[in-house]
C-alpha cells in the first residue's frame, strides 16, 4: 500500500480514537481554535455543544484561563452536553479545551487552571525554547490533570517530529502558513505540503512507536467545508477553524473588528505577517520564529511610506482611543488578526449554525466527489 | 444553498464538461503540467495515454514546441489512444496540450505550432503585460486552431477575475504558492485560500456569464492522491501535477537532477523563491511578479554568505561543466526547480504508474472519508 494510503488509513483510526476521547463529538471532529481573548467560554462551550471541541484562548492575563474555565464549567452545569455525562473515559473532565501561549505564559497559573477545572485538552503553542519548553509544560499539565490531552501546535516538519517523541504530544495541530494570528514567521508552508509530509515522517520514525498514533489536526486558512475536506483529504483526523469563529455571535470581539472580518477580501493581497501591530499594541518579545498574520491596514501603509514608529504609535493610539471603525475599519490602524481565507467569511452566525453548516458542507462535498 | 456547496456543484458540472472535451480521459482529470523542457512529447503522450491530459512544456527555443508537437503526433499515430479516435468533439485535435511562457515567448512560432499540430489545449502563463498580453495570445491561438482550449495559469484572485472575462480563458489553472518552477513571486498564496475565494468571486461576477462556466484546475504542491483530493475538495474540477512527473521515467531530465528530486525533503525548509538561479543560468528579464521555487543549494548558501555574483557565477559554471551531482547533487549549484512538496516524491516510476496510483489514492481516500 502506498504511503499516502497508509496515512489515510491511520487518519481513520485517529478519528475513531478522537471520538472515544471526546464522546460528545461528531466525526469528523471540528475544533474551535484557542484565539487569544476572542475564544471565550461562551464560544468554546457553544462549539462543544454543537458536537465539536471548543477551546478557550489565552486571556488578557495569566489568571484569565481559570476565570474562563470556571465560567465554562458553570455554563455546562446549567445545561450539560447531551452525550457527555456518562460516557467520557475520564468523566470528570470538562468537555472544552484551553490554549496556552507558551513563550510568555505563566506555567504556575496554567497548572492551577488545569488542576482546578480539568479541561479535556490543552493546546500549547509558541514556545520560546522549542520542544524543551513544551516538554516542561506537557509534564506539568499532565501531572496536574491526568487524562487531559496535550495538543501541540506546530508549523514545520522539524517541530512536528520533535513534538512526537514518546512522552511528547497526544496530538499535533499542523498549522499551515495561511493561518491568521500567530504562527511561523517565515519557515511555514501551506497545508498541501506540510500535512502529508509530516504524516509520512511520523510513519518513518520507526524508533518512536508514539508517532504513528498521533492524530493530526489540520489548521490554517480553513473557513468552510471546502477547506475542511481538503485538510481531511491531506490526512488530518480533525479540523480546526479560527477566523470563521471571529464572525460568531459568541465571539468575544469588538463589533467593529467583526465587521472588518466580514468586509475584508483577498487575504493574499490584504493580509501579511508582521510584528508591527504587536509593537503598536505594546507587545514586544515574541520569539523571532513566530509572527502574526493580520490585515495590512493604514498603520502598515504609513510604515511602508516611511512614517517613523513614534508617529505611527501616536496615530495608532488615537485610533484605538476613538474605537470602532477608526481602530478596525477599512482605514483602521490596530491589529486585525485574520487568516488569508478571510474572504470566505461573509456573515455573523451562531457557533452552532457555523459548525452545522460546515459539517453539512463536508458531507455534501464528499458525496459529490465520491 | 451555501456558496461552498454551489461551488462544489459547479465543479461537478465542470468535470463533466472536461470529460466531453477530452473524451479519452478519466474523471477526475489528472494533468501533467507543462514544465519547461522536462515535459517533452514522450511524457505528455504517456499522461494522455494513462487517461490524463499531458502538456508539452516550452522548449529551449521557440521552434521546439513545433518539433515536440510533431513528435507527439508521430507517437500517437504509431499507437493511438484507445478512446480518442471517434468521439472527440473536434476529431482532428491532438490529445495532448502545449504550454507557452508568454513574457518572452514568440507568438508567431507558437501560432505556427498550434495551427500545424492542433493540440487540444494550450496553457498560457507568465505574461509581461498581464491580461492584455494574454488576450493577444488567446485571440491569435484561437484563430490558429478553433476548438483548441485556452487555459490560463494564475496565482492571485485578481489575475483569475481578469482572465475570466467573456472572451478570455476556457479554464483557469489556479497555482498555489507551494508550486515549483515559476509562479507568483510574492503575492501568491496556498490553494486552501486561493481556490475557494476564486470560485466564489467568479460566481459573484454576475455581469460575466462566462465566469461560472470556467473549470478550475488545482495546481501547486500536489504530488499524490492526498493533494489531489484536497484540490478537488476545495473546488477544482481537475488536478495538475508537476514535480511528481520530474520523477517519471519519461521526463526529459538529467538523472542527477532527478536523483535530487528523490533525495530532497522538507520543501518548506529546503526550497525557496529566488531569481538567483535564473541569473546564474543567464536568464534575465523575468517580470518581477514571477519567480521560481527551487532547492536552495550551495549557490544560495554562498550568496547568503556574501559571495559576490561573479564568483558565484564562476563556481556555478564549473559545477554545470562537471555535470551530474556537482551540478544538482546535495552540494549542487544550479537551478533545481521543485515544489515545496518535493519530500513526497520518493521513486522514479513510469508516467502510467504515477497516474494510476494517484487515481487509486483519490478513490480510496474518498471512500475512507465518505
Amino acid at each position: 500500500m502506498s504511503l499516502p494510503l497508509q496515512a489515510a488509513r491511520r487518519a481513520v483510526e485517529h478519528r475513531a480514537r478522537l471520538a472515544e476521547l471526546f464522546p460528545w463529538t461528531t466525526s469528523p471532529l471540528l475544533i474551535g481554535a484557542p484565539m487569544r481573548v476572542f475564544s471565550g467560554p461562551a464560544m468554546a462551550v457553544a462549539v462543544s455543544r454543537a458536537g465539536g471541541l471548543g477551546f478557550i484562548g489565552p486571556g488578557a492575563t495569566p489568571e484569565a484561563s481559570s476565570t474562563d474555565l470556571a465560567e465554562a464549567t458553570k455554563l455546562l452545569k446549567e445545561t450539560p452536553l447531551k452525550a457527555a455525562a456518562a460516557t467520557t473515559p475520564t468523566p470528570s473532565l470538562l468537555p472544552v479545551g484551553v490554549g496556552f501561549q507558551v513563550w510568555n505564559g505563566d506555567l504556575d497559573s496554567a497548572t492551577v487552571a488545569v488542576r482546578t477545572h480539568r479541561p479535556c485538552a490543552v493546546w500549547l503553542f509558541a514556545p520560546r525554547d522549542g520542544q524543551v519548553q513544551l516538554d516542561t509544560w506537557t509534564a506539568a499539565l499532565r501531572a496536574a490533570s491526568p487524562g487531559t490531552q496535550v495538543w501541540v501546535q506546530v508549523g514545520t516538519l522539524q517541530e512536528a517530529v520533535a513534538a512526537a517523541h514518546p512522552s511528547g504530544a497526544d496530538a499535533l495541530v499542523l498549522q499551515g502558513a495561511e493561518a491568521g494570528g500567530h504562527g511561523r514567521s517565515s519557515d511555514g508552508i501551506g497545508l498541501v505540503s506540510l500535512l502529508p509530509e509530516v504524516a509520512d515522517a511520523l510513519h518513518d520514525n520507526t524508533n518512536n512507536t508514539n508517532s504513528t498514533r498521533l492524530p493530526l489536526v489540520g489548521a490554517g486558512g480553513i473557513a468552510d467545508g471546502r477547506g475542511a475536506v481538503a485538510a481531511l483529504g491531506l490526512g488530518a483526523a480533525a479540523v480546526a477553524m479560527g477566523t470563521r469563529f471571529l464572525a460568531a455571535s459568541e465571539a468575544r470581539v469588538d463589533p467593529a473588528y467583526q465587521a472588518e472580518v466580514l468586509r475584508a477580501t483577498d487575504g493574499a493581497a490584504h493580509t501579511g505577517r508582521t510584528q508591527l501591530y504587536n509593537h503598536l499594541r505594546g507587545t514586544f518579545g515574541w520569539p523571532a520564529e513566530f509572527s502574526p498574520r493580520g490585515l495590512l491596514n493604514q498603520s502598515w501603509a504609513d510604515h511602508e511610506a516611511g512614517v517613523p514608529f513614534d508617529e505611527l504609535q501616536a496615530r495608532h493610539d488615537a485610533a484605538v482611543q476613538a474605537g470602532g471603525t477608526a481602530a478596525w475599519g477599512p482605514e483602521g490602524r490596530t491589529a486585525t488578526y485574520v487568516s488569508a481565507s478571510v474572504g470566505l467569511v461573509r456573515s455573523v452566525d451562531d457557533v452552532g449554525a457555523i459548525v452545522e453548516q460546515t459539517r453539512n458542507e463536508i458531507k455534501e462535498i464528499l458525496s459529490l466527489l465520491g
